[in-house]
């Protein structure tokens, strides 16, 4: 059987390298062309070493192929993927250019005017876990952003069984490759080492796409969401810390409503073969690589809170490894292809 | 005028060592002896090379001093001052062992029979901040631990002026220093490095004292707390992000609002030399090394919640540094006497 | 066709989970037992919980399989493996105890009295570039230090090829996984934290395996050999920095001559799967988490000295990935059967 | 005693942050004026916050002062001070402008032409150590290089003593800071994080000042010196480790001869405030945030050969401290003034 052709648009962003990575063990894909405007004309070998198995040069444009994967910056992504839309190629785009359902939350959140606001509604947002039809139909799938991932596997059974008050707080802690390739004062070693910092406390723009989302599992639930993310001194790894309020009367503050609760996230994530409840809080070292997310649930007994952590791999569960699942979706392959690997501990 | 003569008691946990470093620089004090079990007999430059100029042998008792600072393990420091405690020498006890006011916390917390509960009440909070005035006037002061400095000042300024609802989050991130030297797995380097973990969901040791003291500011205020604190690959810091929903009618929840919440911020520190209110987000890197804890509160116009971001150096204002800053007061010295240096940054 | 059983006795080391990692995505072989004295009776999965796939008991011993890997540490592996070795099971030993020839040698570096020096002579030293045919057709394989992997892949064309004067140094730069799991204030995360040293400076362990293959690789060469190894602040990953001046009428000092000298040093490697001649200094992080080792042959013209810089992951091609590449052999599969992953990047 | 008027030019560099932190706590001097093109007309305190003790603008040129700091670039320095030079104003230069002595070295390995040669020999090359009596009565100092500093001092007694073969190894690890605070993909925070690599291994900059220092020390050794520089996970600190072969008859290659090895280094150092002569092999963090070189000679006896580590804060002696230091003699004032800190650790 001939493989599915593959291009990557923006091969040199952290994404690109890590969809490369992977896509390179996929037994069913080929890719085929890579692009990156600032490398343009180099071969792929000398701009990213350890890629150099997978001997392409980097291009302009993407050729023709089964899928596109687009990991440009927001607009520029929009604007690049518009014409291949156009034509109907299968597209994962994890930029954040197609997330969100409403047009004005471009102008408000990212501060564009989006240029094709007619797909968005046909866009389908590319959380697995939540959109398995959509996603293996659709010619279009919006990638989620790396902390919305983490945050709405660990929120998503106690909205949709309603086991929370709608006050709700998300505190998430990433490494620095979350902040990508581009050049910062913020991503210069020195001034990252050694340090914790809060960034975007006036509201980051994965805020909308965690409250779309949330709203969309359960309709009548408003939540009243802050979301705060810090940056901590590691390449990869989100951990999201998730409170909220127990309702009263749906599980009670006591070790048997921890174990209830438990059972009620292995149950809602049941046959989820990237996501896995865990019996004790998860590190995010125990995903470095993998495209797991580890979700622990527990109650704080004294203050009746729920508290739930997350773990994922920003670039894999969080970024590469999200999109190839859906990949495998849209190409009608077994959803765990390519990405079996097991994390690399230590 | 003769300097006062200082003894410190388990001079190789971090703490210990913290303390001899900023003493020795110190023009009022000097360290007259130093003890710690495993390595008795050596001298403290074979041990800790990095304070080689202070050549002193580690003894198993400490001399009698005008002062004794003890960073033993709790339960512990407790046996090893009682002795002191009964001839009134001058104590601050960096362990947890008389922070608590309440004899049957240390059996419920710390898993032991109180020793000495008749000095609790007699033991006054080393928060500077908190209790300066008796500070002046205690013989024995029990420095706070690393945590609670960082929520606590974080939040007293909230809880005095009744600003906030009693559902209260402290979502603390601290560097591997504040787990000791103590060999674990949790402390391996290739277990810790690139990973962060929460830890102590049952409800971590600090969490008693933090609710004692915003009791104690606020009587008839009753926090619902959660405290969470993690573990981040870094030696030093701790960055604590504190959520509480604001009340009505004290605080509009506008740029107005945020610009009264900063003054109402600076006038409660007004004139604290280690606390400053902050116009920009803080890095726990602000205050490598030094003394100062630096306070950010802001309010999330989505939700009407406050914010807090508090930093600061765990060995230092959440250790030794803050020890130091007692035993000033206790001995009359200028409050900031040997604790100026500006933070070491990158 | 049945997939040949292993057992990894040892399990909780650091190789002896990269063994189990590795090994779970082979796809000719299944881990059939698992050991581990500190965690008997546990289930791999509490262990470790990046293996949780791997369902598991450790056990106490191994169970007969077809090859077994032992990654005890020196004196236990060997008795370990004795009666093993004796019913002829087929073993990879990870520790030092059957790389040496002389019986002596372990009196000296080791400070034991070796237990079965029987069994030196037919155990085969096991870096596979040098000893690719006796590997294949040995039942006892002593697979090389990480130091040593790194040292003579970029020393031996060199000195096969007499390019050296006998005068070397190799620089070793390790990250603290190669440390191991056991707890040491040596690999206590504040004490190694943004820390460099050296050590081990009166002679290294791994010395005498280093000179025994240089000298095997060439009988009348007598290298005059410092290694010094240093341990710097990451996990994973050993840089060795090569010296030694150029024999003169071999290789010109000149553009010209370090043209030659590649062409020798990809001779040497040509067709080698897992040794990689670049074009540019290489770095650690381009092999994390594969087993490539990336060499870099150079000339410092201004004295006529040849530098080579190896890199790779000490846990990977240093040790469980050569493992895995020798039982390739020793079982008849493809030498690159299960090793094909790329380098984690970043 | 009015204290001295000190100005700093481009304050915003890493050596210029490092400049006013040390400076700021000096009982004789005051910082009148700072400069920085890229953050002109801002305070201090909105750019530098861990400096906002220190209340100045940043404006465009130095104020008149008895003593200005330049921490500009090379050729940007000899510019700006140019004009100051004339004027006779005591200058530390911390750029490598006036440390050759020879005008065609900036062609060759800098690549500018040297903008005033004629100050070449007058300027003085600011290792205190080497040419403390020069150094007091100059008007213009050329602070050292980072790493020539710790290789000059591993090596100078060794060469002045004629103790070894002119062949030299100096591999030397370092930190991230010393490649300063402008942004490259080379200290973008994933990449360099968990790795380390060799660069510059066709001859760093740094390499003919060591060179010149050590000619100077001992005129007719030709040292045929290799030094190769590697980058290392951490943000400040170097540790160089220096090779070469033991001259026959000055040295026996014993423990007795360690003993006399070590013997003369210490006398060779006696009295000198910055250089500590250690009984164990040191690490950079025994140096942290002081100014510090600690060295450790010793011999490998199998090879008979020399081996120094050296170690230091990159940013202190390699850096600001050792230009306070310089300025101390220049303005009179005891030479540790100012210097005194401990290192901090851990």
């Amino acid at each position: 059987m001939q493989p599915a052709k593959i291009s990557i648009i923006n091969i040199t962003s952290y994404i690109g390298t890590e969809l490369a990575r992977l896509l390179y063990r996929h037994p069913r894909v080929q890719i085929i062309s890579v692009t990156g405007r600032s490398e343009m004309g180099k071969n792929l070998s000398e701009v990213l070493p350890h890629l150099s198995e997978i001997d392409l040069p980097i291009e302009a444009e993407p050729k023709e192929a089964d899928l596109v994967f687009s990991s440009l910056p927001h607009k520029a992504s929009a604007e690049a993927l518009l014409p291949l839309i156009e034509r109907g190629i299968r597209i994962v785009d994890l930029s954040a250019d197609f997330r969100l359902k409403k047009a004005e939350s471009y102008q408000r959140w990212y501060d564009f005017t989006h240029p094709a606001p007619e797909f968005l509604k046909k866009a389908v947002y590319g959380l697995t876990e939540f959109h398995r039809p959509q996603i293996a139909h659709s010619s279009l799938v919006a990638n989620p952003g790396c902390y919305p991932v983490s945050a709405l596997l660990a929120l998503a059974p106690a909205v949709k069984e309603r086991l929370i008050h709608p006050d709700i707080i998300v505190d998430s802690k990433s490494g620095i490759s979350g902040a990508g390739r581009t050049l910062s004062l913020g991503t210069h070693y020195s001034e990252v080492n050694e340090n914790v910092s809060a960034y975007a406390l006036e509201g980051h723009r994965h805020l909308p796409e965690i409250l779309q989302e949330l709203k969309a599992l359960s309709p009548d639930f408003s939540p009243s969401l802050t979301f705060l993310p810090h940056l901590v001194p590691m390449t990869r790894g989100i951990l999201s810390s998730c409170y909220a309020q127990l309702v009263e009367g749906k599980i009670a503050s006591s070790q048997k409503g921890i174990a209830k609760l438990r059972q009620i996230y292995r149950d809602f994530y049941r046959g989820e073969p990237f996501v896995r409840i865990v019996e004790a809080p998860p590190q995010t070292k125990q995903t470095w690589g993998s495209n797991l997310c580890l979700i622990y649930p527990t109650i704080d007994l004294r203050t009746n809170r729920l508290i739930v952590i997350s773990c994922l791999d920003n670039l894999v569960k969080g970024g590469a490894g999200q999109a190839i699942q859906n990949m495998n979706l849209m190409l009608g392959f077994p959803e765990t292809m390519g990405l079996e690997a097991l994390a690399i501990y230590p």
